[in-house]
């Protein structure tokens, strides 16, 4: 099924969350002017996936019909590839589409479950998760993904820590579902969406079984209260791009949170944490390139308007172009990292498709550390005008706005007007509290890079690499016709399947 | 003279310059709020002065008693030592001292002064450039510096511009003085200034005469109009350090401004121009250096402090220490670069000691480049609440206080109010408007990374260190004791005496 | 066809090549210990076609049967893949593959036959082209690529040279074909190959039409002089890798050398010449990713066996993972660059699918620019002692050996002698002569990374991107239907089909 | 006493120590082919200092006369700055000045005597360590430091060694003085110095007392052998530079040396010898500053040079220019390290000034992770032909040299014999065993990358910048003037003056 942006807001206001922007309850989601640009944001994937023209990229195709392409799990290397492109278009009209994470979390709960069935007599959680997944798509729902805890002490694991709620945890097994107390701390768009899907944040031991958890609630449970930030920079009149797409992240608290038993993927069956915690974060590592490279796009055509409009020639500036295309270089560098992934996308349980975790993870850490010299270079092509404009209150001074249009203005056949508006709009994206935001979630979302580089290393078939330099160090080796030479493509590049769903060995296991 | 903060602040109350903040005229700068930031912040380095503790740092002696060391011309490389330090140390509690500026500028009029007044019958600019210091140190002003134009059509020099007001410029000579229109477009903190000094922007040309034009004004002077942003993020509750110390920037605007012959330091002698932009852009940009390592000192004890509210020990945590000690590299490996141009401090015209300008330009140009890298560390160190953890709107309300505190509290033994402060406090100085605006402003304040570069390769003698591998590459080098080998600290490190007056050869001109 | 090692080795026996090594005149390439090295390096290439493990990557089938990859044209998106995997496991043995220039130079006059065909009058370029990689294939020849001009003074293009012999040019043509003179300066592998394919090197104006040539000789044609360098290191003992891999370049003298037209691509079609020159570096810029991949995943294997012999445990040592993981990002970053190159690879003339250029030249200028941080990460890995350890010259010194083996050896279960070893493998590879020229081959090889960003800026879709912004900046964006946005997976990311084929506008045009 | 560069190899003809290179035994180590250019960059310190033009920077004034400015032990800020200034004099002249380390190390030990002296009854470490600054100084010694022990498994203490001699350590106490056995492993230029002071390598604890021992022997000492490998690359024909000046580094193996108690600076007293190991640490990195800084001036020069013999004009080409300008910015920012460290030295005990850690470890540690990059940088510059123009072997090759120094050349007003000889130059200094000799050095000599950091941080002021930050937050600093704020310039930068000589806490505490 395929709502419109429409019914998408109308859905919201069907729905009665307990969600605080700034200290105030909000009355309705929908119509909050401090979530707006969530809202607006969310509702471009749904309007999008019903235009003629974005239709092909937005949507998937399924036994029950169409259906919106952020929910689809990947079934094959050109699903991976479809989804980063689809999720770089909506990212370039958005900054992020933040709906994505939905089928980065099913794709997960999914691939894991059939091991977790195997694990046990009369589990079904492959059937749960298949129904969930259909749940979703054939109500064409948006889902907020809550997997990072807000962790308390972080030298301590979950079980012991002071105040157990700083984590998700079940309080209480009943016969019809599980009772769940605790807290997410960063949860992407949280008010306005449909429900939302918690995800553990972090391979478990035994000890810390209570916190093995995953399921999904509606966004309006009994017991779950949303503390949300603005979306964007709603209300702002700088705002050029952020006043109208934005992203709210919320604090959820869950207090006696009652989850029926079939919308739960996970509930004491600590060693399979790890696995679903690993599996959603390479699945969600891997979009997340395709964000950053729309935000990417953004810089790139403003910074090269900005050089117009300040009458220079990127042609005739080797300085300028210089940076603009180290830009691309950054972008592109880190989206065929996104693209690598795809190609050697490993083949999992249930007929999922799994991105390559090693380039996966690269990528994601090349857009997590460049994205500030990214902001660097936007700023050395636009000039430092973009932070010294008057602001929008002085566009219609009457005593200065006139003198200001012809002193200000660049090129001459470039209006004042036109300058001034991109400018903003840079100053916006990157030079703003949504800038530094973008920064912030682009470094740590989906995990620190630390996590990224653990990620990388435990990965890497490190010992194929140590096995080719002994037999060179032998120099038998061309003679030996017997010996065997590895050749080709690695399915997964991983060490041995297993890895994958093993719990990580050592080092700190959370990944968020 | 040293004024009291209090009587800076009345001061300016005598003075009504023609100031609009957000489309808004207003009508005492002293009591604007938002402008107070940036009072505060000026008021700090009137303050410090009078301090106890603070007075050995900020103090200068002259023949007519204690001055503002803000003010005071170097005449050793030890007082550019002492610069160094006194900016470090006010930058430290406000950000931007911005006071500074004033000792740069008269410093680069002083010494250009004896070679204008040698190129001309009659002239007086020695004179009247030591009476100018006299003045400011003697009453302890505060003097905003207008240097960069706005500029226009940036591929066509001054005179070429279709509008002639893009750049300031002599528009009238008359017995008393001369009569100045046009526009800079970047004037640090102009509208709490009791005085601006004009500049000239770039290199001229003949063509360009009227517009190599260097001047002081009152900040009320007929026909001055500053069209200003405000000063950091005033009533922003969640501007913990932003709300209380920041920097306005003002368009300036002038539309037939008399000028009194005595406060005119260049009217029209073009081939000086050079040489006075280039002197101030040498001292302004090894300043710079001392204030952006205040800021540092802030990113590295919040960094610190924040992994400690985490409930981490930097001790037990490899990575953290790796990007807390990266951080310490960065600003420390730029202010080395500021100490070492004071070392190698050259001797002027008028007693005036001006900094080395190759490491004062790789100094700046470090902290430009690496200021992004600086944001990145720091949050690379707080990990990713610092976007994510409720608002100031959310501490007050009764309804989500209590458990928030509870819940979201690191270490116990760091209540939750610590924690968020210093993630608030992060948040402001890296990503928030001010966080972006002291990104950009690092990078293209006192010239762009290209200005940088260019002064860097012009001013290095590399045509020694062409002789030198000659020298070797002639193998006799060692057995010929007539060859002489260069040795020694050079005076400046550059090629000649004279380059440091002459008007650079070719390249893009403009410094700002 | 496919000839066994000895074979190609027996088949050098039968040319008689013009060969300076050093100074002296070489008798026998196949016998010369001088160019062993490199020899062997080939002589691989055609063993790994034949051994049962590796044929299935070296392979590629035609209609005339099976021949070697490194002769084949990419005809497809997963041929470029193939190219990928099958020349990255060559340089992993060798370090550098060498005879797949012959498969990109062969693509780019394959590809370009058909435009130059159009363009005049009974023109068989088409033809030639084909029937020349019949021959290459069907024989299973080892073609040595001439690209890069001496050059002469590299301000002036080629016809205004004082020395016109500093580029190879066309000095006769007669009935039966051309007469050619002039000098290409670094030729891969050339005294071991059966022939030279001879690609103009850079765009061509009509002035240099008689520059503009494109032909096949044989190696020991008349009037082709060789001077070489030794390949790798032949004859050091401490040169574990580059005693026995390695590779010759060549300055190739051509004195009148006598081409038939049949092996004539290009003679004087000067408006050709860029789209010949930058398809062939597209496609090689594009191998070099892999090859270079492959010697990075030694120094991988290095740096992991040197760490365990100096008796530490990389899971307990986090510098050392950190530089191990930073090789790995490197490594695999500029390959993922490659592989997405090939996923969005263009369909050119005559079933020619070319690698995306953006992609290719991030590729390549990443692993260009980054090889020196490779080399930095391999010896921060492996500590000091790989240059400080005895030579080998020490291993058989009875006074010392025994004495040096016990104390310098490190953890107690791992031999000094496989501690040295490995220490000298790492020295080979990156701390000798032919760890030096690795770097300055993968800097300048292909292009100089001034090359690669020029490519970059001019083939990448500034103008979508610019578009995209107006688009938003434009506020009615989102009502506007009927507006079209652009979605999709694009065609070789190029602004139109034309600039492909057409010279360069501006800037330097000459590609390596 | 000044010997001068004759005088100084006839001094070494006195000596007879156990020397081997590639497996001989030295008969006479001044005569010594393989040793020449290590004897030749040692002589020029000595002709340094007699030579009219570079006396002033190489000469020393005591009590007892002049001396050589590289055994000085620093007392003053003026004389670290003079130490900078003469090393890299002599080091752009040789590549590696190696006699400076006498200086670093005697004013380790002289530091650090009265704090020895000090902690027990009846020691005289203090007029030892003066006695022989006194005959170093007296005699124009030229003295190795040996400090680098073997280690053997890096994961285990001294004492816990399956192989004790991997360390150097104390056999027998005997009345007239201490019998050492053990092997110290990266020693420069060894072979030709008149005596080894050997350090201790690290901190240590009272288990490995034994292997806290610090003293002096003649390089002829009976039981002390020398495996060494030769210096630079001694008769290689392209070797222009490393032909006739470099360094050796020998592994020194101690069989029962015995060593009178007035050699002996340290045997036993454990706790003292982190502080030992610390200061020399710390001067030697501010010395190796001073080293690269002229390894950079070479490269600055030989990057011109080849620019010109190339046929381009820096002033026209932006890329190169731009390469240059990085090239000169990592030099003198490193530099700028060393200088800053000089100005902010601590005063020690026994009148020694240290430089301070904080910048000469940041300087350190910059130019060995840069080195790589200014390879590349000068790769950039001076394009592929340095690894690829004919070897000199063909210079005279009667059928080849003609054509070859026709088409090779570049400027037709430059000859190709200058070209080749600076591309030879570039090659021998940064693509050849000499070249990744220099970058392993670099990165690895007086420390790995490791130990900076880890002095970095624990020499930082944190606590500091965690209270300035702690004043902000409470917002009555401003009105609270009897807080106290800290100011001026800090002596030493270090936390308290205590750390400096207590071992450091955790971390891994080797410093080599």
């Amino acid at each position: 099924m395929l709502m419109s942006d429409a019914e998408y807001r109308e859905s919201l206001r069907a729905l009665k969350p307990s969600v605080y922007v700034d200290g105030r309850a909000v009355a309705c989601v929908a119509d909050e002017p401090a979530l707006a640009p969530g809202v607006n944001a969310v509702g471009l994937t749904y309007a999008f996936a019903l235009r003629e023209d974005t239709a092909p990229a937005l949507r998937a195709e399924g036994p029950g019909g169409a259906y919106n392409r952020m929910l689809h799990v990947p079934g094959s290397d050109a699903d991976l590839l479809q989804k980063l492109e689809a999720v770089r278009l909506v990212c370039r009209y958005t900054g992020c589409a933040q709906r994505y994470l939905a089928g980065d979390a099913i794709a997960a709960i999914l691939q894991v479950a059939p091991a977790l069935d195997a694990d046990g007599p009369g589990r079904e959680y492959g059937t749960r998760a298949r129904a969930y997944r259909d749940h979703v798509t054939g109500r064409d729902l948006a889902v907020g993904i809550a997997m990072t805890d807000a962790k308390g002490d972080r030298s301590l694991r979950p079980h012991a820590q002071p105040r157990p709620d700083t984590h998700v945890h079940v309080v209480e097994r009943r016969r019809d579902g599980i009772v769940v107390s605790g807290t997410k701390a960063i949860v992407t768009g949280a008010p306005y969406m449909h429900e939302l899907l918690v995800m553990p944040g972090r391979a478990m031991t035994a000890a810390d079984a209570d916190f093995a958890v995953c399921f999904a609630v509606p966004a309006d449970a009994a017991g779950l209260t949303m503390v949300a930030r603005p979306a964007g920079r709603p209300g702002e009149a700088a705002a050029s791009f952020s006043g109208r797409f934005g992203q709210s992240t919320a604090v959820c608290l869950f207090d006696r949170v009652f989850v029926p038993w079939e919308r739960v993927f996970l509930a004491g069956e600590w060693a399979h944490s790890a696995a679903i915690t690993y599996a959603y974060a390479t699945h969600h590592r891997h979009t997340c390139i395709a964000a950053r490279a729309g935000f990417g796009d953004l810089l790139i055509g403003a910074g090269a308007l900005m050089t117009e409009a300040n009458g220079l020639d990127l042609a005739d500036a080797p300085g300028l172009r210089e940076a603009m295309t180290d830009l691309i270089r950054i972008v592109e560098g880190f989206y065929a990292c996104g693209v690598a992934a795809s190609v050697y996308g490993t083949a999992e349980a249930a007929g999922v498709v799994m991105p390559d975790a090693v380039f996966a993870n690269i990528g994601k850490l090349l857009l997590a550390t460049q994205i500030y010299e990214m902001h660097r270079l936007a700023h050395e092509v636009s000039g430092g005008l973009i932070v010294a404009l008057p602001g929008p209150g002085e566009d219609h001074n009457p005593l200065t706005a006139g003198r200001l249009s012809e002193v200000l203005a660049g090129r001459s056949d470039i209006p004042y007007e036109k300058r001034i508006a991109v400018a903003r709009f840079i100053e916006d994206l990157t030079a703003s509290y949504q800038g530094g935001w973008y920064s912030v979630i682009s470094l740590h979302g989906g995990g620190s890079p630390h996590a990224m580089k653990n990620e990388i290393f435990r990965r890497y078939p490190v010992a194929d690499r140590v096995e080719l330099v002994l037999d060179l160090l032998d120099r038998g080796m061309l003679a030996d016709a017997t010996r065997r030479i590895r050749i080709g493509r690695q399915p997964g590049r991983c060490c041995a399947q297993g890895c994958r769903t093993a719990p990580p060995a050592g080092g700190r296991d959370d990944v968020s």
